[in-house]
C-alpha cells in the first residue's frame, strides 16, 4: 500500500470507470501527496453500478479494500443514460478484460451522500477530481449548497477549450454526457482547474508504455495493460498507430501536482445547455489571449491550455509500483 | 483607373463600409486579378444606406464612378439592424473623417438585385466576396436559388473556428449579427472560403503603415490613412498598441491570390442560430486535426487557418498607387 505523506491531501474522486478512468484511479492511489477517502460512480462511459464494480475490483487488486465506493447518479440531470461506449471502453468499461471480483459491495450511501459526508469529515481540506459527467457533483450542490465552503478545490476532466470536441465539433463526452449538470458546476462559487481535450489529446501512452505496464510483475499494472488493450485499437483512426490520450490520468497529475499547468487563465466558463449545434461545449472567454493577458478579473475557473512536462513517462512509473 | 488584365475575373463586394471594409475595397480597385462590377452594402458596422454613401465616397476618391453601389439589407433576417459600432468604426462608418461628397446616388436596384443581375451578366464567372453580414447573400438565394450555379466561388471574412470571438468568446461579428443568414450561405450549395479570425486577428496594419498611406501623395491613400486612426485606437486594448486587424483586406486578399492560404481544410460548417451563450459562432468540424487529415469528403466549405505571408506589405503597396 502506498504510505501517505502526513500532509496528503484527502482526495474524493467521481468516475465513469472506464479504461482512462482506471489508470486514473490508479495514479491516485500510486501518489503519496493525497489520501484518495473516497470514490463515487457516475454514468458516462458505462453504467453508474458497473463503474462502482469496476472500481472496487481495480481497488482491490491495489490491495485498497479502505476506500468507499459509492453509486452515483444513473442518469443526466436531463435524460437518461444513454448506454455508454463499448466500442471504445468495452462492454463492462475495463475493456472487456475480466478483472478478478474484488468481492466487496459498493457502500450503503449513494456518492452524493458519500461527497457530502467526506466534504464535513475533511471540511476546507477536502479535494474533489471529477474526470466523468458532472451529475453527482451537480446534485451535491443541489442538496447542500455549501458544500462549495467546504471544498478546497476541484479538478474537472472535460471541455474543450481552442481545440476540436470529441464528440461533436466543439463538444467533449463528459461534458456533453450532462450539459446541465456542467453548467451548475461551473457556475457555484468554488475553485475549478478545467482539464480539457487542449492538453489531453496532446498527451499520449504508446504501446512501449503498454508493455512496461504488462511487464511490472506487479499486482495491478499488468491488469492496466490489458485494459488499455481496446482502448488503444480505438484511438488507431485518430492518431494513425495505436496509441491512448490520457484524458483522466492528467486531470488527476495536474490535481497532485506531478503534472503542472503552465498557461491556466482564469476565465469565464460557459456551458451550452442548449438543444442547438454546440450543446455540451465549455465556452471559455480567451479573448484575452490576443492582448495577451487572458485572466479576467472575479473569474474561478482555471483552464488548462499547456502543461509543462509530458504525462506519460511519470503515469508508467507511478503506475508499475502498484 | 487600374488596368485590368483582359481575364480579369468579375467580382461582386457585399460590405458594411466600415472601416477595414474601405481597406478592402481598395485593395480590389488596385488589383488587375480581378474586375468589380458590382457592389452591396448591408447592415453591420454602419446601416446600409450610409454604407452605400461610404462606398460611392471611395470609389469616387479612386476615380471609379463606373462601379455600380446598391444599398442591401437594413436589418437581419431575424430582428434589427442594433446601431452599428460607432466606437469602432465611427458614427458614420469611415472613422468620423468627412470624405469629400461623391455626388453619385446609389443604384435603383437592390443589392440582391444587383447580384441577382450580375450572377446573370457573367454566369459561371462572378466571384463573390462578402466582408459583412450575410444577409444579401441568403436573401438572394431564398430569392432565386439557382444562384448558386452561377458564382464560381464565394469568400467570406467571418467566425472564428478555434481562435475566440470578438463579439463573444466564441462569435465574430459579421456572422453575430445575422446567424440565420450565415446559416443559409454556409448551407448552399456551392464553394465557400471562410476566412475567421483565426487568421485575421494575426495580420495587422501598424503606425508605420499608416503613415505610408497618409504620405501616399495620391488621390484616395492618404484619406484611407486618416480613416484608420479611429479604428487604431479601438484595438489598443487588444494588442496593447495603436495598429488595426485586418478582417476584410485578408478576405479580398486570398479570394484575388495575393495572399495564399496554406492550411484551409474543407470542412462541414454550422452556424449557432439558437438564443443560447454560442449563437453566432461558427461550428467548424476539424476533429480530423487529431488525426493530421482535417478534409471531410464532400464539405464544401474552405476553412482558412493559415496564411503564407503577412498581408500588411502587400496591401500597402497596392493601396499606396491608388
Amino acid at each position: 500500500m502506498t504510505q501517505h505523506a502526513p500532509s496528503a491531501a484527502p482526495l474524493y474522486l467521481d468516475c465513469d470507470t472506464g479504461v482512462d478512468d482506471s489508470l486514473a484511479l490508479a495514479y491516485l492511489l500510486a501518489s503519496p501527496e493525497i489520501d484518495l477517502v473516497g470514490v463515487g460512480s457516475v454514468h458516462g462511459n458505462i453504467d453508474a453500478p458497473q463503474g462502482a464494480v469496476n472500481t472496487l475490483d481495480l481497488l482491490a487488486l491495489a490491495g485498497r479494500d479502505d476506500v468507499p465506493v459509492a453509486v452515483g447518479a444513473h442518469d443526466p440531470l436531463v435524460g437518461s443514460y444513454d448506454g455508454g461506449v463499448a466500442h471504445i471502453h468495452g462492454a463492462n468499461g475495463v475493456g472487456d478484460v475480466t478483472l478478478p471480483p474484488s468481492g466487496r459491495t459498493p457502500a450503503a450511501e449513494s456518492a452524493v451522500e458519500l461527497l457530502l459526508r467526506l466534504s464535513h469529515e475533511h471540511a476546507g481540506r477536502l479535494r474533489v477530481v471529477a474526470v466523468g459527467p458532472l451529475t453527482n457533483l451537480a446534485l451535491a450542490l443541489r442538496e447542500d449548497p455549501t458544500l462549495v465552503e467546504r471544498v478546497l478545490d476541484v479538478t474537472v476532466m472535460g471541455g474543450a477549450a481552442l481545440h476540436p470536441g470529441n464528440v461533436s465539433p466543439v463538444a467533449e463526452a463528459n461534458i456533453a454526457n450532462d450539459p446541465e449538470a456542467a453548467a451548475e458546476v461551473l457556475a457555484a462559487d468554488w475553485d475549478v482547474t478545467l482539464v480539457p481535450l487542449d492538453v489531453t489529446m496532446a498527451n499520449l501512452l504508446e504501446e512501449t508504455d503498454r508493455k512496461t505496464l504488462l511487464e511490472a510483475g506487479t499486482a495491478l499494472a499488468p491488469w492496466l495493460g490489458e485494459v488499455l488493450d481496446l482502448y488503444f485499437g480505438f484511438h488507431v483512426p485518430t492518431f494513425g498507430r495505436r496509441c491512448s490520450a490520457l484524458h483522466d490520468p492528467l486531470a488527476t497529475a495536474i490535481a497532485v501536482g506531478g503534472v503542472r499547468a503552465t498557461v491556466a487563465p482564469r476565465v469565464p466558463v460557459v456551458v451550452d445547455a442548449t438543444d442547438g449545434p454546440g450543446r455540451g461545449q465549455t465556452l471559455c472567454d480567451l479573448r484575452g489571449l490576443y492582448a495577451g493577458h487572458p485572466d479576467v478579473p472575479g473569474a474561478r475557473t482555471r483552464v488548462v491550455l499547456a502543461t509543462d512536462s509530458p504525462l506519460a513517462p511519470h503515469l508508467v512509473e507511478r503506475l508499475r509500483g502498484l
